[in-house]
């Protein structure tokens, strides 16, 4: 059933990176609020005109795209997830060519999206078309759950998905978005890790004072705060919130396999960020680190005087801007509590502003059927197995598909490793673009025949 | 001899004002460099025409005026020392009448400097021409010092003093400066705390890092940052940095009971500044904890993001601008060297920047025979005897003249504690003002008559 898919895809190449670039072409920044319905209104002709069932769902936010094919009974169903909002594309000066002018340049489109998130899903979607041309039909039921928020956190996502059940109800969920290995290999992700966002507020005096007048009187707003973060991770990396490790539920031998099999270059990884030494502690494995503990992440701190010079006071207010990275079994309802009881203990005066209510970390069986036929179609879209990586760093909407819904959420990722998602020179390789399209188009045919 | 003198005060009482509104019409702002030569100028011409030798001493920043009447052999030399510059009058707008159009309102003159400090030497400097107005002539020996740069940190003091140590040379220096008590009562002030002044700057990867990807391997700078200033002070107060109290002379018996005879309202005190507790510890008399014990104090700091909303990034820098006052036997050189110590052992990749070489503290024994002098001139002035602190928290100029001249140096303040020093509204109550011309007319007398 693939090879002659494969052959249409092949044969229709520069076709479809010409309608990559007409897609890239519209700007949809959910953070600034430009262009999102345009091109929400642009994916519903999109799908429709394939012979999808399209709705364009409002949320309190940015809506969300939902198309379906007609319903066959008895065949597995999938739902693949993307999102079609982009990051800002500023600083305007640092690309080469402009963000909303999709360029292609030594095999790359370069523009805003094209990596993330844009090219991915729309590689998805040319997939399923190729199944519909060449075999007029589908082996299997296919949904598709566009987003127009995911760039400012998917905070609309969880109700959404609450509310439509029925309407998403699949087998399985598959996610193209992020990066490929940065050896070019392809890869599946099984998880995610949750998190939590709060600030912490210190205030003292009524005002900025005089550090003579009042130096060894007043109460430092500063030193407060900073006392207080000391009781909440200890230098040797350890996070010393009472409670904040109890929940957690250690990797299985599978996961824990699996991350010891990934390759690791840890001088490369150094230099590319240009640090001396991993976090404390130094003797943790790299992949232990983002994939199987908590974080405490300071993002931003400001208090007193910070210009230029000098000016000696006693800071009358200092905060912190945090953000934790929950690993399975931790929830971020009672994170952010534990977090609220440490503070009343420590610093009473010290107010905790959650930030949102959080992400829950996701997990999805490695050793789940589904996952033999992604990773058998990711083989025959790329030529060569995936690594496989029990659960990534950073957060995702997918909690609120296998909390939600109650099905296994993969990560399968279409773009190269230096997609420069979020930055200027966003691009996608063409050669990524379409190994994306076939693997779509394989992993159509793998779900369906490892549901026979 | 002080009788005529004070019916010569009296009888000037309003031409004196004008003379002052005159004075503190002229800008002299040494932050921004404005009208500072203007009213060196104008000073140079003042103590001219009083009879004194005046020269005006370039520095490194902006110039010294000094004044001296004629040397007359066997009788006791006073150096007062003030400043002509001015504090900048910014915010504007918040001033009832216009910082350098001097408007009398409910007994007081407005305007900035009319408390610091240009109305407190003026009216040292009356004082002078009144004793030689009545007798033609002066019992003692004075000079006059007037510095234009004290309102930025007097960075050239120090340098100036010991290259004119002859023409400074003299055998007790009197400062009119800062305010009386609360109360009205008069005050005699015989110490200052030193100061040191640095920034602690965390550097870690080469640019901020996303808290998910990198959440747990790369180091964090604000984490680096506050785990570093944790090792430099306990919760419970004290400084821990190895050494920092070895040093320290702890108060006489004298000074400790004359810092326990002060007056105390500590819920008026506590209002004023808006904070709940005094800092920790908790159960340290309130004038030890300015007088007798240094700080370490975190002026500023800021590292990361810390705009509105979120941003989940691993900061790559973060800085702590830091200041520490020094009581009797600390030495900024040392105390700077302690510091830097600690950090090269704690977190050897932040970097210490020194802001200036430090301030020494400075302190004048009690019963010096000087200082009964005073007392019974600031009672003479006042018309009820002083408050006597032995030490007080800021720093000031006086390491200079009781370290590098040897001689003992007194803090004798004419201004109304609510002059607003530093702040709109800024102002000196006239009779604070006559007051304090009698007491510097006093002071003459009684320093000529105890050396006798």
């Amino acid at each position: 059933m693939l090879a002659p898919i494969f052959r249409h895809i092949t044969a229709n190449e520069n076709v479809f990176v010409e309608r990559l670039i007409e897609y890239l072409r519209q700007p949809s920044i959910s953070a600034q609020d430009i262009g999102i319905r345009e091109v929400a209104a642009l994916l519903e002709t999109m799908l429709g005109d394939m012979g999808m069932d399209v709705q364009v769902i409002e949320t309190d936010g940015h809506p969300m795209v939902v198309g379906s094919l007609p319903f066959k009974p008895g065949l597995p169903t999938m739902l693949f997830y993307g999102h079609y909002d982009v990051q800002p594309p500023e600083p305007l000066e640092a690309w080469t060519s402009p963000p909303f002018e999709p360029t292609i340049r030594d095999g790359r489109v370069y523009a805003r999206g094209a990596g993330d998130n844009k090219g991915q899903h729309f590689a998805q979607i040319l997939a399923i078309e190729s199944w519909l041309k060449v075999h007029g039909d589908l082996p299997c039921n296919v949904k598709i759950l566009l987003e127009g928020e995911e760039e400012v956190g998917s905070p609309h996502i969880e109700a959404f998905v609450e509310a439509n059940r029925e309407l998403l109800k699949a087998d399985l969920v598959v996610t193209a978005d992020g990066p490929l290995d940065a050896s070019g290999k392809p890869v599946i992700m099984f998880g995610t890790r949750g998190a939590v966002r709060f600030d912490l507020v210190a205030r003292e005096a009524s005002r900025d004072l005089h550090s003579g007048n009042f130096g060894g009187i007043a109460p430092n707003a500063a030193w407060t705060l900073v006392q207080l973060l000391a009781t909440m991770k200890s230098p040797d990396g350890t996070i010393t919130i009472d409670g904040i490790y109890d929940d957690i539920i250690p990797p299985g031998e599978r996961e824990r396999a699996a991350a010891d099999a990934l390759p690791v270059d840890l001088d490369a990884l150094k230099r590319e960020i240009g640090i001396r030494e991993l976090d404390a502690p130094r003797d943790r494995p790299l992949f232990d680190r983002i994939m199987f503990q908590p974080t405490l992440t300071i993002n931003g701190i400001v208090g007193g005087y910070t210009g230029k010079g000098i000016k000696t006071v006693i800071p009358c207010e200092a905060q912190a801007k945090c953000d934790m990275r929950l690993v399975d079994g931790m929830a971020p309802e009672k994170v952010l509590s534990l977090v609220e009881d440490h503070v009343r203990r420590h610093a009473p005066g010290v107010a905790v502003v959650r930030q949102g209510g959080g992400k829950h970390p996701s997990k999805t069986d490695m050793d789940h059927p589904f996952a033999e036929a992604l990773i058998r179609a990711v083989t025959l879209g790329h030529e060569q197995p995936p690594l496989l990586y029990p659960m990534i760093g950073a957060s995702g909407p997918d909690s609120a598909f296998t909390r939600i819904l109650g099905i296994p959420a993969f990560f399968v990722p279409y773009a190269n490793a230096d997609e420069r998602n979020h930055a200027p020179d966003e691009n996608i390789g063409l050669e990524f673009f379409h190994k994306g399209i076939r693997t779509g188009a394989a992993i159509i045919a793998q779900i369906a025949a490892s549901a026979r």
